[in-house]
Protein backbone atom coordinates (compact mmCIF):
# COMPACT_ATOMS: atom_id res chain seq x y z
CA UNK A 1 0.00 0.00 0.00
CA UNK A 2 2.99 2.19 0.02
CA UNK A 3 1.66 3.59 -3.34
CA UNK A 4 -0.84 4.89 -1.63
CA UNK A 5 0.95 7.17 0.60
CA UNK A 6 1.16 10.85 -0.42
CA UNK A 7 4.86 11.78 -1.01
CA UNK A 8 5.59 15.47 0.34
CA UNK A 9 8.48 16.01 -2.39
CA UNK A 10 6.65 14.01 -4.64
CA UNK A 11 3.62 16.51 -4.11
CA UNK A 12 5.48 19.50 -4.11
CA UNK A 13 7.29 18.49 -7.51
CA UNK A 14 3.67 18.08 -8.99
CA UNK A 15 3.00 21.54 -8.20
CA UNK A 16 5.29 22.74 -9.37
CA UNK A 17 4.62 21.16 -12.49
CA UNK A 18 1.18 22.00 -12.42
CA UNK A 19 2.39 26.14 -12.21
CA UNK A 20 4.74 25.48 -15.06
CA UNK A 21 1.89 23.75 -17.31
CA UNK A 22 -0.44 26.93 -16.50
CA UNK A 23 2.74 29.60 -17.33
CA UNK A 24 2.85 27.89 -20.65
CA UNK A 25 -0.70 27.52 -21.40
CA UNK A 26 -0.84 31.13 -20.63
CA UNK A 27 2.27 32.11 -23.03
CA UNK A 28 0.26 30.11 -25.52
CA UNK A 29 -2.83 32.27 -25.29
CA UNK A 30 -0.69 35.48 -24.82
CA UNK A 31 0.50 34.50 -28.24
CA UNK A 32 -2.46 34.34 -29.60
CA UNK A 33 -3.83 37.49 -28.75
CA UNK A 34 -1.17 38.86 -30.38
CA UNK A 35 -1.54 37.13 -33.09
CA UNK A 36 -5.06 38.50 -33.28
CA UNK A 37 -4.20 41.52 -33.15
CA UNK A 38 -1.40 41.68 -35.82
CA UNK A 39 -3.55 39.68 -38.19
CA UNK A 40 -6.07 42.93 -38.19
CA UNK A 41 -3.11 45.56 -38.53
CA UNK A 42 -1.43 44.08 -40.36
CA UNK A 43 -5.02 43.10 -42.25
CA UNK A 44 -3.20 39.70 -43.26
CA UNK A 45 -6.23 36.90 -43.88
CA UNK A 46 -3.88 34.12 -43.97
CA UNK A 47 -2.82 35.20 -39.98
CA UNK A 48 -7.02 35.28 -39.48
CA UNK A 49 -7.04 31.91 -40.74
CA UNK A 50 -4.47 30.33 -38.75
CA UNK A 51 -5.49 31.57 -35.76
CA UNK A 52 -9.39 30.41 -36.42
CA UNK A 53 -7.75 26.88 -36.61
CA UNK A 54 -5.72 26.39 -34.25
CA UNK A 55 -7.55 26.62 -30.83
CA UNK A 56 -6.83 22.96 -29.84
CA UNK A 57 -4.04 23.16 -28.16
CA UNK A 58 -5.31 25.41 -25.47
CA UNK A 59 -8.04 23.31 -25.08
CA UNK A 60 -6.10 20.45 -24.48
CA UNK A 61 -4.31 21.69 -22.44
CA UNK A 62 -7.22 23.26 -20.19
CA UNK A 63 -8.06 19.46 -20.17
CA UNK A 64 -4.67 18.27 -19.20
CA UNK A 65 -4.21 20.95 -16.08
CA UNK A 66 -7.94 19.89 -14.55
CA UNK A 67 -6.94 16.07 -14.98
CA UNK A 68 -3.71 17.00 -13.12
CA UNK A 69 -5.80 18.94 -10.60
CA UNK A 70 -8.67 16.20 -9.80
CA UNK A 71 -5.92 13.82 -9.29
CA UNK A 72 -3.97 16.28 -6.87
CA UNK A 73 -6.81 16.50 -4.90
CA UNK A 74 -8.09 12.92 -4.71
CA UNK A 75 -4.69 11.44 -3.96
CA UNK A 76 -3.29 14.08 -1.31
CA UNK A 77 -5.02 16.09 1.03
CA UNK A 78 -3.89 19.75 0.49
CA UNK A 79 -5.60 22.28 2.36
CA UNK A 80 -4.36 26.26 3.18
CA UNK A 81 -2.30 27.72 0.14
CA UNK A 82 -2.49 24.00 -1.50
CA UNK A 83 -5.49 23.93 -1.83
CA UNK A 84 -6.21 27.24 -2.98
CA UNK A 85 -3.49 27.22 -5.68
CA UNK A 86 -5.02 23.95 -6.83
CA UNK A 87 -8.39 25.40 -6.92
CA UNK A 88 -7.49 28.67 -8.65
CA UNK A 89 -5.59 26.71 -11.34
CA UNK A 90 -8.58 24.86 -12.50
CA UNK A 91 -9.85 28.58 -12.73
CA UNK A 92 -6.68 30.13 -14.36
CA UNK A 93 -7.08 27.12 -17.03
CA UNK A 94 -10.57 28.08 -17.47
CA UNK A 95 -9.70 31.73 -18.07
CA UNK A 96 -6.66 31.21 -20.35
CA UNK A 97 -9.13 28.30 -22.48
CA UNK A 98 -11.65 31.76 -22.96
CA UNK A 99 -9.15 34.00 -23.98
CA UNK A 100 -7.89 31.59 -26.85
CA UNK A 101 -11.60 31.49 -27.93
CA UNK A 102 -11.59 35.34 -27.88
CA UNK A 103 -8.67 35.51 -29.92
CA UNK A 104 -10.89 33.36 -32.03
CA UNK A 105 -13.67 35.96 -32.23
CA UNK A 106 -11.20 38.83 -32.91
CA UNK A 107 -10.18 36.76 -35.85
CA UNK A 108 -13.67 35.82 -36.71
CA UNK A 109 -14.94 39.47 -36.74
CA UNK A 110 -11.70 40.12 -39.02
CA UNK A 111 -12.74 38.33 -41.48
CA UNK A 112 -15.64 40.55 -42.48
CA UNK A 113 -13.95 43.80 -41.18
CA UNK A 114 -11.10 43.24 -44.11
CA UNK A 115 -13.97 43.10 -46.84
CA UNK A 116 -14.46 46.63 -46.65
CA UNK A 117 -12.39 49.86 -46.55
CA UNK A 118 -10.83 50.30 -43.39
CA UNK A 119 -11.57 52.70 -40.64
CA UNK A 120 -9.17 55.45 -39.75
CA UNK A 121 -6.38 53.75 -38.43
CA UNK A 122 -7.82 51.19 -36.13
CA UNK A 123 -8.28 54.80 -33.67
CA UNK A 124 -7.53 52.88 -30.39
CA UNK A 125 -7.95 49.35 -30.69
CA UNK A 126 -4.34 48.24 -30.74
CA UNK A 127 -3.71 50.47 -27.29
CA UNK A 128 -6.35 48.36 -26.30
CA UNK A 129 -4.91 45.19 -27.66
CA UNK A 130 -1.75 46.23 -26.06
CA UNK A 131 -3.13 47.05 -22.46
CA UNK A 132 -5.18 43.25 -22.31
CA UNK A 133 -2.05 41.98 -23.51
CA UNK A 134 0.29 43.60 -20.66
CA UNK A 135 -2.63 42.57 -17.65
CA UNK A 136 -2.16 38.80 -18.44
CA UNK A 137 1.31 38.81 -18.58
CA UNK A 138 1.55 40.96 -15.81
CA UNK A 139 -0.97 38.39 -14.09
CA UNK A 140 0.56 35.49 -15.15
CA UNK A 141 4.00 36.72 -13.56
CA UNK A 142 2.06 37.56 -10.32
CA UNK A 143 0.96 33.84 -10.47
CA UNK A 144 3.99 32.57 -11.04
CA UNK A 145 6.17 34.59 -8.34
CA UNK A 146 3.21 34.67 -5.57
CA UNK A 147 3.12 38.34 -5.76
CA UNK A 148 -0.09 39.61 -4.50
CA UNK A 149 1.32 43.40 -5.25
CA UNK A 150 1.69 43.09 -8.99
CA UNK A 151 -1.43 41.91 -9.20
CA UNK A 152 -3.45 44.78 -7.67
CA UNK A 153 -1.85 46.79 -10.70
CA UNK A 154 -3.82 44.68 -12.97
CA UNK A 155 -6.89 45.48 -11.48
CA UNK A 156 -5.60 49.02 -12.19
CA UNK A 157 -5.08 48.70 -15.33
CA UNK A 158 -8.58 46.85 -16.17
CA UNK A 159 -10.67 50.50 -15.65
CA UNK A 160 -7.77 51.89 -17.81
CA UNK A 161 -9.00 49.45 -20.86
CA UNK A 162 -12.97 49.71 -19.83
CA UNK A 163 -12.52 53.40 -20.02
CA UNK A 164 -10.87 53.57 -23.38
CA UNK A 165 -13.65 50.52 -24.89
CA UNK A 166 -16.13 53.19 -24.01
CA UNK A 167 -14.23 55.96 -25.89
CA UNK A 168 -13.49 53.39 -28.89
CA UNK A 169 -17.23 52.72 -28.80
CA UNK A 170 -18.21 56.66 -29.28
CA UNK A 171 -15.82 57.85 -31.66
CA UNK A 172 -17.09 54.24 -33.63
CA UNK A 173 -20.60 55.50 -33.61
CA UNK A 174 -19.72 58.97 -34.58
CA UNK A 175 -18.23 57.12 -37.67
CA UNK A 176 -21.05 55.77 -38.41
CA UNK A 177 -23.72 58.70 -37.89
CA UNK A 178 -21.28 60.40 -40.57
CA UNK A 179 -20.46 57.78 -43.45
CA UNK A 180 -22.51 54.71 -43.88
CA UNK A 181 -19.63 52.97 -45.72
CA UNK A 182 -18.33 52.76 -42.29
CA UNK A 183 -21.29 50.91 -40.70
CA UNK A 184 -20.40 47.58 -40.96
CA UNK A 185 -16.68 47.61 -40.51
CA UNK A 186 -17.20 49.77 -37.40
CA UNK A 187 -19.85 47.36 -35.94
CA UNK A 188 -17.08 44.51 -36.38
CA UNK A 189 -14.51 47.01 -34.52
CA UNK A 190 -17.00 47.46 -31.66
CA UNK A 191 -17.40 43.40 -30.88
CA UNK A 192 -13.40 43.20 -31.33
CA UNK A 193 -13.30 45.92 -28.68
CA UNK A 194 -15.55 44.03 -26.35
CA UNK A 195 -13.52 40.99 -27.26
CA UNK A 196 -10.34 42.94 -25.78
CA UNK A 197 -12.52 44.23 -22.83
CA UNK A 198 -13.24 40.47 -21.71
CA UNK A 199 -9.30 39.20 -22.61
CA UNK A 200 -8.90 41.88 -19.75
CA UNK A 201 -11.59 40.35 -17.33
CA UNK A 202 -9.79 37.07 -17.92
CA UNK A 203 -6.70 38.74 -16.94
CA UNK A 204 -8.20 40.45 -13.79
CA UNK A 205 -9.92 37.08 -13.06
CA UNK A 206 -5.97 35.21 -13.00
CA UNK A 207 -5.12 38.52 -10.70
CA UNK A 208 -7.59 37.80 -7.85
CA UNK A 209 -6.93 34.21 -8.13
CA UNK A 210 -3.36 35.51 -7.13
CA UNK A 211 -4.38 37.17 -4.40
CA UNK A 212 -6.49 34.99 -2.77
CA UNK A 213 -4.16 32.08 -3.23
CA UNK A 214 -1.23 34.45 -1.31
CA UNK A 215 -3.22 36.54 0.97
CA UNK A 216 -6.22 33.52 1.37
CA UNK A 217 -8.27 36.64 0.78
CA UNK A 218 -11.57 36.82 -1.71
CA UNK A 219 -10.89 40.19 -3.23
CA UNK A 220 -13.76 39.62 -5.95
CA UNK A 221 -16.80 42.26 -5.91
CA UNK A 222 -15.18 44.44 -3.02
CA UNK A 223 -13.73 46.76 -6.25
CA UNK A 224 -15.98 46.02 -9.03
CA UNK A 225 -19.88 47.97 -8.95
CA UNK B 1 -10.02 15.43 18.40
CA UNK B 2 -12.98 14.12 17.87
CA UNK B 3 -14.67 17.39 15.71
CA UNK B 4 -11.82 17.05 13.71
CA UNK B 5 -12.99 13.63 12.25
CA UNK B 6 -15.47 13.43 9.43
CA UNK B 7 -18.93 12.30 9.87
CA UNK B 8 -20.01 10.83 6.62
CA UNK B 9 -24.09 12.05 7.68
CA UNK B 10 -22.70 15.56 8.54
CA UNK B 11 -20.93 15.75 4.67
CA UNK B 12 -23.94 14.39 3.18
CA UNK B 13 -25.97 16.82 4.51
CA UNK B 14 -23.26 19.58 3.78
CA UNK B 15 -23.12 18.69 -0.05
CA UNK B 16 -27.23 18.85 -0.05
CA UNK B 17 -26.99 22.30 1.12
CA UNK B 18 -24.25 23.22 -1.66
CA UNK B 19 -26.34 22.05 -4.12
CA UNK B 20 -29.91 23.93 -2.42
CA UNK B 21 -27.51 26.97 -2.57
CA UNK B 22 -26.59 26.71 -6.06
CA UNK B 23 -30.41 25.76 -7.20
CA UNK B 24 -31.24 29.19 -5.09
CA UNK B 25 -28.26 30.96 -6.71
CA UNK B 26 -29.41 29.96 -10.31
CA UNK B 27 -33.23 30.78 -9.32
CA UNK B 28 -32.07 34.63 -8.90
CA UNK B 29 -29.74 34.50 -11.75
CA UNK B 30 -32.57 33.48 -14.06
CA UNK B 31 -34.94 35.56 -12.58
CA UNK B 32 -32.26 38.71 -13.34
CA UNK B 33 -32.17 37.46 -16.99
CA UNK B 34 -36.08 37.42 -17.23
CA UNK B 35 -35.93 40.83 -15.94
CA UNK B 36 -33.70 42.38 -18.22
CA UNK B 37 -35.68 41.28 -20.63
CA UNK B 38 -38.59 42.21 -19.61
CA UNK B 39 -37.07 46.18 -19.09
CA UNK B 40 -36.29 45.74 -22.31
CA UNK B 41 -39.67 44.64 -23.89
CA UNK B 42 -41.56 46.87 -21.40
CA UNK B 43 -39.07 49.92 -21.80
CA UNK B 44 -39.10 50.10 -18.56
CA UNK B 45 -36.87 52.71 -17.23
CA UNK B 46 -37.22 51.72 -13.33
CA UNK B 47 -36.81 48.26 -13.98
CA UNK B 48 -33.70 48.67 -15.71
CA UNK B 49 -32.06 50.87 -13.08
CA UNK B 50 -33.22 48.35 -10.33
CA UNK B 51 -31.19 45.69 -12.65
CA UNK B 52 -28.25 48.00 -12.57
CA UNK B 53 -28.31 48.23 -8.86
CA UNK B 54 -29.25 45.15 -7.86
CA UNK B 55 -26.15 42.65 -8.49
CA UNK B 56 -25.09 42.15 -4.64
CA UNK B 57 -26.52 39.33 -3.71
CA UNK B 58 -24.83 37.34 -6.68
CA UNK B 59 -22.53 38.18 -5.65
CA UNK B 60 -22.54 37.48 -2.07
CA UNK B 61 -23.44 34.02 -2.96
CA UNK B 62 -21.08 33.46 -4.88
CA UNK B 63 -18.50 34.04 -2.14
CA UNK B 64 -20.63 32.00 -0.04
CA UNK B 65 -20.80 29.10 -2.19
CA UNK B 66 -16.83 29.19 -2.91
CA UNK B 67 -16.49 29.14 0.79
CA UNK B 68 -18.29 26.00 1.94
CA UNK B 69 -16.91 24.20 -1.10
CA UNK B 70 -13.60 24.77 0.37
CA UNK B 71 -13.92 24.11 3.79
CA UNK B 72 -15.61 20.62 2.67
CA UNK B 73 -12.10 19.88 0.30
CA UNK B 74 -10.60 20.92 3.76
CA UNK B 75 -12.17 19.10 6.06
CA UNK B 76 -13.12 16.04 4.28
CA UNK B 77 -11.15 14.14 1.67
CA UNK B 78 -13.76 13.67 -1.14
CA UNK B 79 -13.03 11.61 -4.26
CA UNK B 80 -15.11 10.52 -7.16
CA UNK B 81 -18.39 12.21 -7.55
CA UNK B 82 -18.50 14.29 -4.25
CA UNK B 83 -15.12 15.79 -5.32
CA UNK B 84 -16.52 16.82 -9.17
CA UNK B 85 -19.55 17.68 -7.47
CA UNK B 86 -17.58 20.46 -5.07
CA UNK B 87 -15.13 21.03 -7.47
CA UNK B 88 -17.59 21.92 -10.09
CA UNK B 89 -20.15 23.95 -7.54
CA UNK B 90 -17.06 26.35 -7.48
CA UNK B 91 -17.35 26.83 -11.40
CA UNK B 92 -20.95 27.10 -11.75
CA UNK B 93 -21.15 29.60 -9.09
CA UNK B 94 -18.85 31.49 -11.23
CA UNK B 95 -21.06 30.92 -14.11
CA UNK B 96 -24.10 31.96 -12.18
CA UNK B 97 -22.61 35.15 -11.38
CA UNK B 98 -21.22 35.97 -14.62
CA UNK B 99 -24.88 35.46 -15.64
CA UNK B 100 -26.13 37.66 -13.00
CA UNK B 101 -23.39 40.29 -14.21
CA UNK B 102 -24.60 40.05 -18.09
CA UNK B 103 -27.92 40.66 -16.93
CA UNK B 104 -26.58 44.42 -15.65
CA UNK B 105 -24.80 44.34 -19.17
CA UNK B 106 -28.16 43.92 -20.98
CA UNK B 107 -29.87 46.51 -18.64
CA UNK B 108 -26.57 48.61 -19.01
CA UNK B 109 -27.20 48.83 -23.31
CA UNK B 110 -30.98 48.94 -22.53
CA UNK B 111 -30.08 52.50 -21.15
CA UNK B 112 -29.41 54.58 -24.33
CA UNK B 113 -31.43 51.96 -26.16
CA UNK B 114 -34.18 53.58 -24.71
CA UNK B 115 -33.42 57.36 -25.86
CA UNK B 116 -33.99 56.33 -29.01
CA UNK B 117 -36.99 55.59 -31.41
CA UNK B 118 -37.31 51.69 -30.97
CA UNK B 119 -36.34 49.51 -33.60
CA UNK B 120 -38.94 47.63 -35.14
CA UNK B 121 -40.32 45.26 -32.54
CA UNK B 122 -37.27 43.85 -31.19
CA UNK B 123 -37.21 41.56 -34.40
CA UNK B 124 -35.57 38.05 -32.61
CA UNK B 125 -34.02 39.49 -29.63
CA UNK B 126 -37.42 38.22 -26.95
CA UNK B 127 -37.13 34.40 -28.46
CA UNK B 128 -33.57 34.61 -28.04
CA UNK B 129 -33.98 35.80 -24.54
CA UNK B 130 -36.31 32.75 -24.17
CA UNK B 131 -34.00 30.18 -25.33
CA UNK B 132 -30.88 31.48 -23.14
CA UNK B 133 -33.17 31.36 -20.06
CA UNK B 134 -34.81 27.97 -20.80
CA UNK B 135 -30.98 26.73 -21.26
CA UNK B 136 -30.17 28.12 -18.22
CA UNK B 137 -33.38 26.45 -16.68
CA UNK B 138 -32.56 23.09 -17.90
CA UNK B 139 -29.00 23.33 -16.97
CA UNK B 140 -29.98 23.94 -13.26
CA UNK B 141 -32.81 21.28 -13.31
CA UNK B 142 -30.05 18.78 -14.82
CA UNK B 143 -27.98 19.97 -11.86
CA UNK B 144 -30.29 18.96 -9.06
CA UNK B 145 -31.55 15.37 -10.66
CA UNK B 146 -28.24 14.40 -11.65
CA UNK B 147 -29.56 13.86 -14.85
CA UNK B 148 -26.87 13.54 -18.32
CA UNK B 149 -29.81 13.46 -20.71
CA UNK B 150 -31.24 16.83 -19.21
CA UNK B 151 -27.76 18.54 -19.39
CA UNK B 152 -27.46 17.38 -23.35
CA UNK B 153 -30.78 19.06 -24.63
CA UNK B 154 -28.53 21.94 -23.46
CA UNK B 155 -25.74 21.79 -25.74
CA UNK B 156 -28.39 21.47 -28.68
CA UNK B 157 -29.93 24.70 -27.90
CA UNK B 158 -26.49 26.52 -27.71
CA UNK B 159 -26.41 25.90 -30.78
CA UNK B 160 -29.44 27.12 -32.16
CA UNK B 161 -28.95 30.41 -30.18
CA UNK B 162 -25.62 30.71 -32.16
CA UNK B 163 -27.83 30.52 -35.27
CA UNK B 164 -30.34 33.23 -34.62
CA UNK B 165 -27.63 35.33 -32.98
CA UNK B 166 -26.44 35.57 -36.49
CA UNK B 167 -29.35 36.01 -38.23
CA UNK B 168 -30.39 38.76 -35.08
CA UNK B 169 -26.83 40.55 -36.39
CA UNK B 170 -27.59 40.61 -40.75
CA UNK B 171 -31.09 41.86 -39.78
CA UNK B 172 -29.80 45.37 -37.53
CA UNK B 173 -27.32 45.46 -40.16
CA UNK B 174 -29.66 45.73 -42.98
CA UNK B 175 -31.60 48.29 -40.96
CA UNK B 176 -28.70 50.77 -40.34
CA UNK B 177 -27.42 50.14 -44.11
CA UNK B 178 -31.07 51.35 -44.96
CA UNK B 179 -31.63 54.31 -42.12
CA UNK B 180 -29.19 56.44 -40.39
CA UNK B 181 -31.59 56.82 -37.72
CA UNK B 182 -31.41 53.03 -36.65
CA UNK B 183 -27.36 52.90 -36.42
CA UNK B 184 -27.43 54.17 -32.88
CA UNK B 185 -30.33 51.77 -31.13
CA UNK B 186 -29.27 48.98 -33.35
CA UNK B 187 -25.88 48.68 -32.04
CA UNK B 188 -27.30 48.36 -28.63
CA UNK B 189 -29.24 45.66 -29.74
CA UNK B 190 -26.17 44.10 -30.97
CA UNK B 191 -24.21 43.83 -27.22
CA UNK B 192 -27.55 43.06 -26.33
CA UNK B 193 -28.13 39.71 -28.71
CA UNK B 194 -24.35 39.24 -27.95
CA UNK B 195 -25.01 39.32 -23.72
CA UNK B 196 -27.57 36.82 -24.74
CA UNK B 197 -25.42 34.35 -26.24
CA UNK B 198 -23.19 34.37 -23.58
CA UNK B 199 -26.03 33.50 -21.48
CA UNK B 200 -26.18 30.94 -23.34
CA UNK B 201 -22.63 30.14 -23.19
CA UNK B 202 -22.52 30.07 -19.07
CA UNK B 203 -25.81 27.56 -19.09
CA UNK B 204 -23.55 25.30 -21.54
CA UNK B 205 -20.77 25.56 -19.08
CA UNK B 206 -23.14 24.05 -16.37
CA UNK B 207 -24.42 21.80 -18.45
CA UNK B 208 -21.17 20.36 -19.40
CA UNK B 209 -20.17 20.08 -15.89
CA UNK B 210 -23.38 18.16 -15.00
CA UNK B 211 -22.48 15.48 -17.23
CA UNK B 212 -18.79 15.63 -16.12
CA UNK B 213 -19.98 15.26 -11.78
CA UNK B 214 -22.50 12.42 -13.74
CA UNK B 215 -20.54 10.63 -15.76
CA UNK B 216 -17.15 11.38 -15.35
CA UNK B 217 -16.45 12.50 -18.84
CA UNK B 218 -14.81 15.91 -19.80
CA UNK B 219 -17.17 16.63 -23.12
CA UNK B 220 -15.67 20.38 -23.47
CA UNK B 221 -14.51 20.38 -26.59
CA UNK B 222 -15.63 17.37 -28.16
CA UNK B 223 -18.53 19.37 -29.55
CA UNK B 224 -17.13 23.03 -29.87
CA UNK B 225 -15.10 24.25 -32.70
Amino acid sequence: MLAAVPDARHFTEELNLLKDRLIHMGGLAQARVADGLNALVDADKHKVQKLINGDDVLNKLQLEIDDRCFKLLALNQPVATDLRLIVSAIKISADLERVGDLAVNIAEATVPYLGYQPVKALIDLPRMGEIAQQMLASALTAFLTNNAEAAKSVLAADDRLDALKDQVFRELLTYMLGNAETIAPAVELILISRHLERIGDHATNIAEDVIFITEARDVRHSRRK
